[in-house]
C-alpha cells in the first residue's frame, strides 16, 4: 500500500495546478479504474441534464460538482451560453477552476496500455506536452523535438529551436475512434488498433478537428477561446462543440504565438455512440462544417486582439458577420460568444501580470 | 527458392514504374541485404568523384551506372550543374531515368524491422504513400486516413476527403537519426529507437527538412523541382543537397496541388558521419539556413507557372533576385537551377499530354 502511494504520487505531476474537468449524466465509477492516476487531482463535476439525478463519485476522489441549477444561479442570465444535455457544458468546468491547467475527459474513456502492456498516464504526458514548447513554423521530422531520445533534425533552422509555449494538448484514443455518423455507419467495425507512438505540433495556419473526450490545455493562455458553443437541447445542432473550440482556440493560438500539439496520450474509448442518434445530431454540422472550416482558415484576428478574451470577442463579431448567412443559428451562437467571455471575465478578474499577453 | 521468388515478386509492386537511384563513391555490398524487396528494380547508379575506381554491384542486378565522365559528355557544358564530390550527384539521376517513380537510398541504409521483427519493404510503402492522396488542407488526428484500419475523424469536412495526387514520399531512420554536426557532437550517443507507426501529410504552406536518404517520389509530377544543389567540391557548402530539393520541391508541390508525405518506412541508417568534417561542409548552411528557410516560406509562385518546370524557372530567379545578397554562391547556384531545368527538358522533352500541369 505504501509501495502504491509512493507510485500515484510520483505520477502525480503539479497537482496542484490541474483541474479535471467531467462532464456527465450518470455515475463516475469509470473513475476507479482511473485511480493510480488521477485520484491526486482536483474534479470539477458538471452534471448534464436533469439536475435531480444524483451522481455517484468513487470515494477518495476530491472534487466540486455543478448541476443545471447551479450554472443559473452562478451565471444568472448568462447561463444560458451553456449548453443544456449536451457534452459541451463542461466549459462551464473550465471558466468556475482557478487552476492553470485543465485536462477533460469523458466518462466513457479508460486507461489504454502502451504496447510494452504499461498502463499510460494520461495527465503526466500531457503536462509534458504542455510542459515543454511547440514547434508551429517548421514541421520537425522526428516529430516532438523536446521529448527524450530526439531533438531537431538537419536543416532545422536554429532560430526556431526554442520554440513556442504549448497551449493545448491533445489525446487520441484506442479502440473506438472518433469517426463522424456517416463514417460510422460504412464502418461499424473498424477499431483504431494503432498506436502511434508520437507527439507533434499542429503548424501554425493549420486547423484540424479537436477532439474533447480526452484534452488538456492551460487555462490561463487560452481558457477564454474554449468555449464549447451552443449545443444539444434547444439548438439545431450538437457533436460539434468540441470542433468549434478547437478551431477557435487554434485560430487564437495561432494569432498569440501559443502551439497546439496531438498525438500522445491515448486513452481507451470504450463504446461507440449510436450512429443513427449521432446523424440527427450532427447532420447540420456535417454540411455547416464546409463553411466554418473555411471561416477559420480565412480570418484574421487584428493587431489590438492581443488576449485570448479580446480574440474571442473579435470572433464573435465576425460569426454574426460571416456565418448569420449560412444559417441564423449562428447570430444566437455569436451573441453566447460574447455572454462566455463576460461571464469568464467576471468570475476570473484579471490580475495585474495575470492576464496572459501575446508576446 | 519458389517461395523465394514468388515473394519477391509479391513485394515488388509496380516494378516497370519504378528506377532506384543510388549514389556511392564505394561498392554497393549494401544491396546484398535488400535483394528480397530491391532485386526486381531497376538500379541507376551516379557514381560520386573518381571515375577510375570500379563500383562493384551484386550479382543479378539490373543497373546502369554513371560516372562523372557519363555525366560530363552526357550534359555537355551543362555538365557543371551537377556537383561534384557529393552525393548531391544523385539528381543525376533523376533526369536519365524514363520512370514515373524514383526511389533514392543511401548506401550506408540497410533494411530495418518493424516493432513485431518483420523486416520493412521500403518499396512497397513508399508506392502505397505516393498512390494514395495526400491531405494538405486539414490535418487528420488519425494521421493517413487512406491507410488500412483507420479514416477521416469527425470534424474534417468532406469537400477536403478525395485529398490530392502524392508526389513525394519522405521516410525515416532508425538507428543514426539524421542530425546536423552540433548536434552530432552534443548527442554523441543518440540513436532513434523509436518506431513511429505513422505516414501522414506536410501541410500545405508548411516547411520540412527533406532528408535524401531514404526518399521517394513522382517524377513525371514534381522531377524538375528535385535538383540537389551545387555541392561538395569546388562549392562553399555541402550536406544541404537535399534540404535545398525539399524546400523547393515543397513550395513547387504546394502551388501545384501536390502533397508530401512523411514518416513510414523506416530503413537501418548505419553509421554516423564524422561530426567535424561535417561541421566544416556544412557551416555556412547552418547560417544560410537562418535565410533560406524564410526565403521559402514568404515566396510565391506566379499563375503562370502551372508546372514544376516553370516553377523551378521562376525559383531561379527568385533565387537571384533574393538569396544573392546572402551570398554570392546563389548567384551561381540560380544559375545551376537553370542549366539543369534546360537538361532536364531536353533529356525529357514534353510528350502531349504528359507535361504534368496543375489541376
Amino acid at each position: 500500500m505504501a509501495g502504491y502511494n509512493l507510485e500515484a504520487i510520483e505520477a502525480a505531476p503539479l497537482k496542484e495546478d490541474v483541474d479535471i474537468v467531467i462532464p456527465t449524466i450518470r455515475s463516475l465509477d469509470f473513475l476507479e479504474q482511473w485511480r493510480p492516476f488521477l485520484k491526486h487531482y482536483h474534479l470539477i463535476i458538471v452534471q448534464d441534464g436533469d439536475p435531480s439525478i444524483n451522481i455517484r463519485v468513487p470515494e477518495g476522489y476530491d472534487y466540486e460538482l455543478y448541476n443545471r441549477n447551479d450554472i443559473n444561479r452562478i451565471l444568472g442570465p448568462r447561463a444560458n451560453c451553456i449548453s443544456y444535455k449536451d457534452g459541451g457544458c463542461r466549459c462551464f468546468g473550465f471558466m468556475v477552476s482557478k487552476k492553470k491547467y485543465i485536462y477533460t475527459i469523458d466518462d466513457d474513456c479508460f486507461m489504454a496500455k502502451d504496447p510494452s502492456g504499461k498502463e499510460i498516464n494520461v495527465i503526466a504526458q500531457h503536462i509534458k506536452n504542455l510542459e515543454t514548447p511547440s514547434t508551429p513554423h517548421y514541421f520537425n521530422t522526428l516529430y516532438d523535438p523536446f521529448r527524450d531520445g530526439t531533438d531537431f533534425v538537419r536543416g532545422y533552422p536554429f532560430s526556431l529551436r526554442e520554440g513556442v509555449t504549448t497551449a493545448i494538448s491533445h489525446g487520441l484514443w484506442l479502440n473506438i475512434p472518433d469517426y463522424d455518423a456517416p463514417t460510422q455507419l460504412v464502418k461499424p467495425r473498424e477499431r483504431n488498433i494503432r498506436y502511434v507512438d508520437a507527439v507533434m505540433t499542429i503548424p501554425k495556419g493549420v486547423l484540424y478537428p479537436m477532439c474533447g473526450m480526452n484534452l488538456a490545455f492551460n487555462r490561463e493562455l487560452i481558457g477564454p477561446a474554449m468555449y464549447f458553443g451552443l449545443m444539444g437541447e434547444g439548438q439545431p445542432i450538437s457533436r460539434y462543440d468540441d470542433m468549434w473550440a478547437g478551431w477557435a482556440a487554434k485560430v487564437v493560438c495561432d494569432h498569440l504565438g501559443f502551439g497546439v500539439k496531438t498525438g500522445l496520450p491515448y486513452v481507451w474509448h470504450s463504446k461507440a455512440s449510436n450512429p443513427f442518434v449521432n446523424l440527427k445530431k450532427e447532420h447540420k454540422g456535417l454540411h455547416w462544417q464546409e463553411d466554418m472550416v473555411p471561416f477559420f482558415q480565412n480570418l484574421r484576428l487584428s493587431r489590438e486582439s492581443d488576449t485570448a478574451a479580446k480574440c474571442y470577442m473579435e470572433l464573435s463579431n465576425m460569426t454574426k458577420e460571416k456565418l448569420t448567412e449560412v444559417d441564423p443559428y449562428f447570430e444566437k451562437l455569436a451573441d453566447a460568444m460574447v455572454a462566455w467571455i463576460e461571464a469568464w471575465e467576471e468570475l476570473n478578474p484579471p490580475v495585474d501580470g495575470k492576464d496572459v499577453k501575446a508576446k
